[in-house]
């Protein structure tokens, strides 16, 4: 089982009277609301904050932070509770700031492609915000987070491949500091050479340098033409090879994901989908009709060199969001396989010609230690997930799906990958922080943490391992 | 005129003899070999380094970094010398730690699109080593610059607007930090979300917080087809408006650069070329037969309708070569319009909304300064420069071109636009640093220059305004 080593104080009782005199009803300490403030979907056991702020704007937050600030109270930003590495945990108590009710879309101007949004909208928000617009924000991580999480996080998802990650589609964002100053980063130009990268700075920084509240976000013309196939292999390796030789070929894919066959034997039960249960691609190709009809044509003959069977389409627009549908459910559909489970959930990334070995090995591996994790990745980017139902309450179960975690990011290491490809670092993923990037490398991460966070009250305990 | 206001103190007899013991020949006092490290491509006053340090490994770099921070000598990382906005010249003296010399392609892996490269290759040498791969680097400064140097001043250029800067296309890097630690930042994975983005805050901070002696760069398939075209309009405004459709059309150009008809005479002379003395556009399309054939079927009408003249293609790879000298060496060509002149070269960037606006303002403020300034744009992205041409020697020729240059900004800036696309802050910009990011936001960038560089001794004087 998981515990915690931190220390934690009880915020004082002059810096609850100055939230609640501030705040009122929007600043909470009820249990069940600092419950609700304290987990996430990791496997991780929560921990509740002292309490909650529902902000409503970047003012709020940042006389909150200051509050904070001068009462010693930590301070975590709270999204859509979506976190898979427990980045909102409260290991050391503190002020959960909830930053839901900031859901507006402040601009969106179609001839720059842009929107502005506060950091509390959902990506299906701006989305359905968008409609009639013709245009799309394409970073999809599965949940329905909020564009300030996926930026705190440096999400990507399904999309990544062909639009890049939360990192790439960012222009600029306001930023609560530690010292409750409010900073523009980044702008409104496609690009700039105007000093540090603070945008980029601040993007994966979990929290733990300051509190996003507004982001303005890259838009992109929906393509003229969509289409959707799904093909099954015979064995993951060809399957995985498919993907490779795509890429290599530089097919402009859409989506590329592969599901194993747990992964769909779960997604048939959940979703009511009768897939052929055995490991499939998932595509998608964006562009003209005539661009969309070539990389398909490309990538048919890839995948039937690679023994690849039953290649279905789907280019209605209802088939597709069955399709997408059942591939986002499919976290909770693997839960679906082991009630009661939780999911320790992976997240290697490694280069692309490591992916077949990282895969096949991994495989052999789960086979070995007797636990059910159903695979699924983007794989397009070299990026796959191991779901391991694990059992909370037993502590050997636990002991064991961590032992194959961690032989998983072994091995990703080994192989030139990363720990993390867009879960983040939180609390779950520190021990490999130095393995991946060195020791000197870790320090500067230190350095600049220490800089802009010097009481290490902005998300404390998250990314940066305990000295 | 401009002149620096710095303290400048000499290097120690003890430092200049323990690096003559340590580095032999390759370490220079000379004064020819500091005049030429001390000037660049701008038209600042050139200030020479006191001593030149030729490196061949990073572990040299870190020796001599480590050197200089005990004898308190500032350090200025030195690429090709192609810099735009005084980033190489020794304004607190020190020593130029020339790269040149780091010249070897480490690693080309085609099966991952990646290559890794010591920091002193040129974007000409990667992309003649990667000759019969199949795959090319495809940021383009104009100049030949060093990929250090690039990475350094986050440059980008003509194919940006499809394939990003070197924010986007650098994966990894080595850089020896101000202690003379040498760390890894980023990886070799597609994408990583473990900490913080080290790899971004070194790009972009032009030799303020560590020197970088290798990197890993994203490469890309040659297209299977490729197209250019050039067509002249009537007016500018037209040029710029038929930019402005096709980008929001969501045309994936691989070029679209504007000249004015200045600029074309400029090139006309300097080239030998026959173009129409009128605004022009210069297009590349890349894709497969049938998608550049889209393209280019899709911009042609969009010309049409903004009043294009004389759209001539040029398809063949000796065709398309000579057209791209000639637009790469319009910096030397406008220099030809004003003998004995050199060039104060603006570079702001704009939403591409406020494109139109901004440069028939700008042209307008040009024929009103009585200067003569051709302009050249990566108009795609919003990003366009004036080359003002102006007689160093002439302090009133320079204060009036200094005015221009300064308004170009303001009104960027005014417009939600950068006072920099690509060439950097250096010296030049630094007076714009606090209106564009607000007084909050440099802090923040204090406050990492401070806690990564104390002493300030990594390239003093840059980016950041003197307090």
């Amino acid at each position: 089982m998981h515990t915690y080593h931190n220390a934690r104080a009880q915020p004082s009782p002059q810096f609850i009277a100055a939230m609640s005199g501030r705040f009122c009803s929007r600043f909470s300490t009820a249990a069940a609301v600092c419950a609700h403030h304290g987990k996430d979907e990791s496997s991780l056991p929560p921990v509740p904050p002292d309490a909650v702020l529902f902000a409503q704007t970047t003012a709020e937050v940042a006389e909150a932070v200051k509050l904070c600030g001068s009462h010693r109270v930590p301070v975590i930003p709270y999204g859509t509770g979506t976190s898979l590495e427990g980045h909102l945990l409260a290991i050391h108590g503190g002020l959960s700031i909830d930053l839901s009710g900031m859901n507006k879309v402040l601009a969106v101007r179609p001839e720059d492609l842009d929107a502005t949004v506060e950091a509390g909208v959902t990506r299906k928000q701006l989305n359905a915000a968008l409609h009639g617009t013709g245009l799309f924000f394409p970073i999809d991580p599965g949940a329905d987070a909020s564009l300030g999480g996926m930026a705190a996080t440096r999400a990507s998802g399904t999309n990544a491949v062909r639009y890049g990650t939360m990192r790439d589609n960012v222009l600029g964002m306001t930023v609560v500091m530690a010292d409750g100053a409010i900073i523009k980063t980044g702008g409104r130009a496609r690009k700039s050479a105007a000093g540090y990268d603070l945008t980029r700075l601040i993007i994966g920084s979990e929290g733990t340098l300051g509190v996003i509240t507004e982001l303005t976000v890259r838009l992109y013309p929906i393509p003229e033409a969509i289409s959707c196939a799904v093909c099954a292999f015979p064995m993951i390796i060809d399957a995985v090879n498919a993907v490779i030789q795509t890429i290599q070929l530089g097919v402009p894919m859409a989506r590329i994901e592969l599901l194993d066959a747990l992964a769909i034997k779960a997604i048939n039960r959940h979703s009511k989908t009768e897939l052929r249960e055995a490991p499939t691609l998932f595509f998608e190709f964006h562009g003209s009709p005539a661009g969309v009809k070539e990389q398909a044509e490309a990538v048919q003959t890839i995948v039937r060199e690679h023994g690849g069977m039953d290649f279905e389409w789907a280019s209605r627009p209802e088939d597709r969001s069955r399709l997408w549908q059942a591939r986002h459910d499919v976290y909770y559909a693997c839960l679906g396989l082991k009630p009661g489970a939780r999911a320790l959930t992976t997240d290697v990334c490694v280069p692309i010609s490591r992916l077949a070995e990282c895969i096949v090995e991994s495989a052999a591996d789960v086979a070995a230690s007797g636990m059910l994790a159903p695979l699924v990745g983007h794989v397009g980017d070299g990026n796959f997930h191991l779901a391991i139902l694990v059992d909370t309450a037993d502590s050997a179960d636990v002991a064991r799906a961590e032992a194959l975690a961690g032989r998983l990011v072994e091995r990703a290491l080994r192989m030139e990958g990363t720990c993390t490809g867009e879960h983040g670092i939180g609390i779950g993923k520190q021990k490999y922080l130095v393995e991946e990037h060195g020791p000197d490398a870790l320090l500067v991460m230190r350095a600049v943490k220490h800089a802009l966070d010097p009481d290490n009250l902005m998300n404390p305990g998250k990314i940066l391992p305990p000295r």
